[in-house]
């Protein structure tokens, strides 16, 4: 790859049509949503676009500005594709990677404080009624490396011990190619995370090996990286700069993030999007306005 | 007063009927919400139970932890209420006053971030169209003296002098004499307020004749103070405390705050009960989900 | 018991003298800092106090007011206490319980983000020398129960079975019976702790049988009960109330925390006092300056 | 500028040195930090490095990563030239310009809470005796245009009718040409700020003029512009851009923020670092140490 991206659908558009085997693409609408379906089902494909064998939905949003108004119609497309990629039942245990002290790295986090955490209410006296006949939903926000020496994969594998989930959504920040997609598009996948990599730090792998149970990543752009925003620009300016340098530049480590300057903005509706999209996913019998009032007040 | 508290229908509860004068009380209820209007109209009043004359709106809430469900009419009856007090036209300054770093304490700032602040968005180009045709409101968080060194009210007034707006709204947290109402009680008043009150630290007041524009102060109940509360229970247990005796121990100084365990929900709730209540008082012409759609999103 | 406090020591004072067996008591001065050491040896001693067979430990500082010109020692005193109850060798896992949204239990949250954590940069490209030679350490913040729907019990678990750490360190509030306590007294033991016992919400215990490696609980009182602090108030009036009457009433259940209203810099200089003790403990060729300016600038 | 920066220094450099007139310029280096003085002293030198008439001091250092053992030294020279620039006497009001959730703009308000805020304390009881005799300060976060609806010099100007302070310094983020100065150069100027300027929302002016005070600003980078990185990685590149062409392109307006994976570590120590050199330079009597330690308690 001569640019870096953590999007699935941003290395299928890079490869030549004429030369890719194992990649199924389908392409539909909905309420206004460009939903893609990448599957990638062998190794051939592995190779040519450089994404693990297993499914990638990709959501394009019309805009982010639009959130506000579009947030019911929105969630529903995003939930009915996250209910395509987990058990029927069980404990779904949902966590929330990165680092809550650097604005495009919080989307996981932020996305933990809009969760409906419901695991423990069972049963509890005065709870409201709305609440009974939920499925069991846990929340956990692990931390970063640099402040916990722990590898987020080590806590959800141990946390996945003691409480046995049948599936584990991981929600991270990613990088992709072109500044017009942070915040506006979502990257559902089975094949599992590095957590880290949209802010250039790739840690230990979180996916189904190695946690024992289905891990569904969800991730949204928050950065460009520094790099590949250069060479894009590059040629912007009609320079032709050749593949091989190209290449080169991008293997260079630099470690710069690209964020537009209202980055807090796009995290905070970004994470009101996939946070309303993923309750949906689990208690498919709640509307979204009730899943928001109690969300905002419990 | 042989307990604290900074509600004048607190302090009027606890006056002989027969003794008032100067004191004109109406009770109503809508949507479920029981409304007090107390006005104090001259210094025998003021004697009586210890405010200033002007109008004093108590509304009571059946209970904060089936807000979610209430948000809509809850927010209606307090918007109603607010608009009686304000002017028709010109900005309204809202401020949040209290530490962010003590819970109850946070109600204030925690409801400006919920405030559609609009003055600066006339005629700003990419706007949605819902934000299109709005009154002109301003939000500030003060901060409070011991981190900042300067009086609210020194730094209110600063501003006032500045953006010359129609009113200021000032909300704060208060001191009220029982454990039930803290979260579901709010007070609306024409007279100002002491910040820190509710904290027990009662700095320079903030109303009309400070400021030089109307005052309308919004207070929920987030503390009770230790020591009425002490007092309380000792007359629960059947003790028979002589009056001069409970008076002695009220005036000592103490300064503890008694608060429920799950005093973060109180507030967040309340927060969220009120910063609706404002929006719609000052938008009137959007509904309650437009406005917290656009709020958790811009 | 007829009130309620998670001290050892205060409930040894309630205790007649005469009647006390199973129980070790040794009083001593360092630096200003009276440390008693309370060893409960059998079940006649666990009966009489109603903690758990074990080591307690309590400092009682002169005042927390005075802590800035007094850390240095102050630290010295607990680290040294500290170390005493730890291994000698291996990876310590720190935890910090509670809620970063309640003022009064964010201690444990608080201490974590100035905690020097080590057990990843081990051979890092980078970093600074003076990080060479460093004990393991891990950190975590498992938060609670009603957000991530999981017993906090169960996080530790889980990460301890995979980290595989010699001892588990969990730092917590605690509830006391006296106001001037607050933030001046710690407590260290071996025997554990019930998150949430500070705020009323007792859950599964933490403790060397449920970890399967020694526990160390170190607690801070941050609130004192509601009910306690009335009945202390009464007996402080001259009204004697009637042993028994005392007992029903403590036993009701109301959930009021008291605080001072200083309560966040009561927070603040308790969580800079044990978070750097707990550094000097683990890092004992590190002066408690140079620990100071790494913690925070890294 | 076929770049964009807010650093003199940088501005100078890029300027032919034959035709620079209206420009002076000292170097110094003290405590391992290259400390530039460049004063514009007519309408040439404005014109020719697009900078005020005035005073601009650069300090460079060495690298935030050693900023832990340096802390002292460092900020004795930054205290210094501090000091150099505002009146001996009379209160002075502190602004921390930025929004908190951007992470690198969060400089100014991060290093308002390290601020030692003095004023109100003057006789008030119970004060650490070392708080005594100090200079009066104020400190304030005014927040920023998009939440509060209010330009922060207005803010400013009705603050500083009311308090009347002898100067006013400002802290804001900064933009610079080149990764390596993020978090290690500080620029100080009394030529006042444009809030917003590092990351590209140029508002009111905020200067000696506008306020009626001496106005200091003290401004760190925390990121580069996209479009500057991008146009310097082509150079770097070896492809040769026709200085209009470049030129263009700047002028461009894409509002792309760079920053390194660990802005949040870069914003932690640059505040430390300001703070420190602030509280310094207005409360000369006291040591670096005592006022860490105070300030990091009370």
């Amino acid at each position: 790859m001569n640019f870096r991206t953590d999007l699935a659908l941003e290395r299928h558009e890079s490869v030549p049509k004429s030369s890719i085997e194992g990649i199924e693409l389908t392409v539909k609408e909905c309420n206004g949503i460009k939903v893609t379906h990448i599957t990638v089902t062998n190794e051939k494909g592995e190779k040519a676009i450089g994404k693990k064998m297993g499914r990638y939905i990709t959501a394009e949003l019309p805009g982010l500005e639009r959130c506000a108004d579009n947030m019911e119609q929105w969630s529903k497309v995003l939930a009915d594709e996250i209910r395509s990629l987990i058990p029927k039942y069980g404990t779904v245990l949902v966590a929330g990677l990165g680092n809550r002290d650097i604005t495009p790295d919080a989307i996981g986090p932020e996305c933990i404080s809009h969760l409906l955490a419901t695991r423990h209410i069972k049963g509890e006296a005065g709870m409201p009624e709305s609440l009974s006949g939920l499925r069991s939903v846990a929340g956990l926000v692990p931390g970063v490396l640099g402040n916990t020496g722990i590898e987020t994969a080590e806590i959800l594998k141990g946390v996945v011990s003691k409480i046995e989930p049948s599936a584990v959504i991981v929600i991270d920040a990613l990088a992709s190619r072109s500044l017009s997609r942070l915040g506006t598009t979502v990257q559902l996948c089975d094949t599992g995370v590095s957590p880290g990599s949209g802010v250039g730090n790739r840690r230990k792998e979180i996916n189904s090996e190695s946690l024992g149970v289905p891990v569904i990543a969800i991730g949204v752009p928050t950065v460009v990286d520094g790099i590949t925003l250069a060479l894009d620009l590059i040629e912007e300016c009609g320079v032709d700069l050749a593949e091989e340098k190209r290449r080169r530049i991008v293997q260079s480590e630099k470690g710069m993030m690209v964020t537009p300057k209202e980055i807090d903005l796009t995290v905070k509706r970004a994470a009101r999007l996939i946070s309303l999209s993923v309750n949906r996913a689990l208690q498919s019998d709640m509307s979204a306005s009730d899943i928001t009032a109690i969300v905002s007040t419990v």
